[in-house]
């Protein structure tokens, strides 16, 4: 397996493209991921209780389990708490693609057509800047490089870089790419944390084995990052695979079942943790390692309760080491530990030092620990010293910036 | 029922001073409470799985449900993940206050005093300045109103300014006086957030009724509250009531029962508000009141999900009228409710705007929300439309400042 240029037009017969419809003053503000014959297709959606449009209407096309092979996606307006006119913009989406598709001579049927939207909640949709969009979308498709740069550009909204990452692995002898873009900033979090992500493979697999492993892989890398405890109304995963490396078609009774689950973890995994890199205001990345607690969940639990702690990401960005904080965030997590019997370091390129061995606070170098905090990318390492239980989440610091993005984004 | 001058040493009996030991460079950092006679007493604690010393000192001293007749108080170090010697350290300021009082001619025993700490976690105390500081505070003890102000004043952290009420009211034709101090800004969060608080009284009452009583009023009060998400190792609410003002003894069945437990709400609800509106480098106070809810339980969830969205709090720092964030912090809150009939309003001196109603967004006048939104106090009215459960919570925005001060606490 090997990393590779490009994104989701980097497996063969996948085409992009991303512009300016007008939906936002300046930026790239719609994208278009195509699969040039029907592609086997999975998705996981936001746990929200407050689903945007978009995501009630993919949700259902995706229960169908049948072949999808576009997706459709604009940054600028999120279509979310717009109720039933925001559904049938959706829906208005989608034929809208399919129709503009169907004058380049693609055959891709309403039904499989995924919307997805980015952008300020509880405002309707301008479908006439959307409908000039799509046109302009199906008019621009490139199976280039660039084109899925694009796609990858049009998705965003506070980022400050695009998102993206393609892989190289073989499977029964033949190459098979799976490539990803995603966007993220703000609203970043546990729990089905994808905000908008979007994978392409020409890999050919089941797609009820798809489904799972897909839910699977976003449980340790997706479900594994926060920026600032907020859940999004919007956050979807979606992924199409058509079939076009021309191996078997995979399950998880084949014998490089765990090889593809290695590189999608990898992709996910990618994107996961540039969106934390770019998190709103994020002057740091931070990842948190828990090991040796009673069990995966309890060291999921811990590890994601540390890097969600607001006192301890403010303590972060003034690079000061103050276990103290990550200690209590650790319990008031509710998750089973003993914190008599903790080890907690902070480690970097300058080093690491060790602020509590067997719950006793060690009397560390301050300046030392000052050196290894104002580097970018820290990490802290937990030892529960119980049991086997591992888990790594990532963050990032709290800044200046996040207040002041986040203090009047609407405007 | 009306509010008085000072705080916990208005009710009869009851002295208290706080003095600088030298644990800080120079603001005052040590406090003692001491009623004349032996008091009934009540406690609560945080409920954080990292407990400091003092907490499990004194949740220890509380379960014997026998008389307390003193409180010494240290600020600058929490005492927490001290281990052994911490526990050893709160036994020892215990004998120290109880012989430094016996000089006094206060015969308290080491058994009937309780000990609290806050600020930095992970350090040793420094005993020698504590002994010093007990013996000076044994010999400044006073009735007057300004010696419940220092005492309030020398209980702060972050803190810039201290919080103190009292309250008098008729119980069987007596006088009856409550006062309680506090001590608040970061940390604070629902889930027993009490940081820090004092209450006197000298109402004759029951300890099992009291007890019970307290962990009610709590809930409501000092638990509706949030500033940053983070639940302190520390937290603590201590009540003492000595009986002088010669009432029948009370418990749940007395007539007054009822104006004794709305006198305590308005108390503590006082002081958890106070620690809100003096939240780390908050520039607004926010309430936000959840109505019409499934459950009490189901508003109580929906409310304290608002209050404590990063993402929401840094839009009212920018006083932008972003209710999405809001809809959305109660979609993620794991309440029921129907998002589709919800309405919900802004509200401030400069009048009020309704968003959405039934679940639609309506095109308010962004102008106007903006002169309501600058107000220093605002207020978020959530209407779920079902059935009749509400719960108020109070938090504050998300400012620069908030980032400043915990970036570097420690140094």
């Amino acid at each position: 397996m090997k990393i590779i240029k490009g994104s989701v037009t980097a497996p063969t017969g996948f085409l992009a493209c991303g512009i300016h419809a007008g939906l936002k003053r300046m930026k790239k503000d719609m994208s278009l991921i195509v699969s040039a014959v029907p592609a086997v297709s999975a998705g996981t959606f936001t746990t929200n209780k407050v689903k945007a449009a978009p995501v009630v209407y993919d949700m259902q096309l995706n229960s169908n389990e049948l072949p999808k092979s576009a997706i459709v996606i604009n940054s600028g307006n999120a279509n979310a708490c717009t109720g039933e006119q925001g559904l049938n913009d959706c829906k208005k989406m989608a034929e809208l693609t399919s129709e503009a598709l169907a004058k380049q001579g693609y055959k891709i049927d309403k039904d499989e057509c995924f919307v997805a939207s980015t952008g300020v909640i509880g405002r309707l949709m301008d479908m006439g800047k959307i409908e000039a969009g799509i046109n302009q979308l199906s008019e621009s498709l490139s199976s280039a490089i660039e084109a899925g740069s694009d796609a990858a550009e049009a998705i965003c909204t506070t980022d400050t870089y695009r998102k993206e990452i393609a892989v190289s692995l073989k499977i029964d002898g033949k190459e098979v790419i799976i490539g990803g873009i995603a966007k993220g900033s703000g609203m970043i979090h546990p729990n089905m944390a994808t905000t908008l992500s979007f994978v392409t493979s020409d890999v050919s697999i089941s797609q009820k084995a798809l489904q799972k492993l897909l839910g699977e892989t976003i449980e340790d890398t997706f479900n594994m990052v926060s920026v600032d405890g907020d859940t999004s109304t919007n956050d979807t995963c979606l992924i199409m695979c058509n079939g076009l490396a021309g191996n078997e078609i995979l399950t998880e009774e084949s014998t490089d079942w765990e090889k593809f689950a290695d590189a999608l973890s990898l992709v996910l995994g990618h994107l996961a943790k540039e969106l934390v890199r770019d998190g709103e205001g994020a002057t740091k990345f931070l990842e948190v390692e828990v090991k040796g607690a009673q069990s995966k969940k309890d060291a999921k639990v811990l590890a994601r309760s540390i890097i969600s702690s607001t006192l301890f990401k403010a303590a972060l960005f003034g690079s000061d080491a103050n276990w103290g904080r990550a200690l209590c965030a650790m319990g008031y997590s509710g998750a089973n530990f003993n914190p008599d019997i903790v080890d907690l370091s902070f480690e970097s390129e300058k080093g690491s030092i060790m602020t509590i061995i067997k719950g006793v606070p060690q009397n560390f170098d301050e300046d030392k620990a000052k050196i290894i905090l104002l580097e970018k990318d820290i990490k802290v390492v937990v030892n529960c010293n119980e049991k086997d239980g591992k888990a790594t989440a990532w963050g990032c610091d709290l800044s200046y910036d996040y207040v002041k993005i986040n203090g009047d984004y609407r405007s």
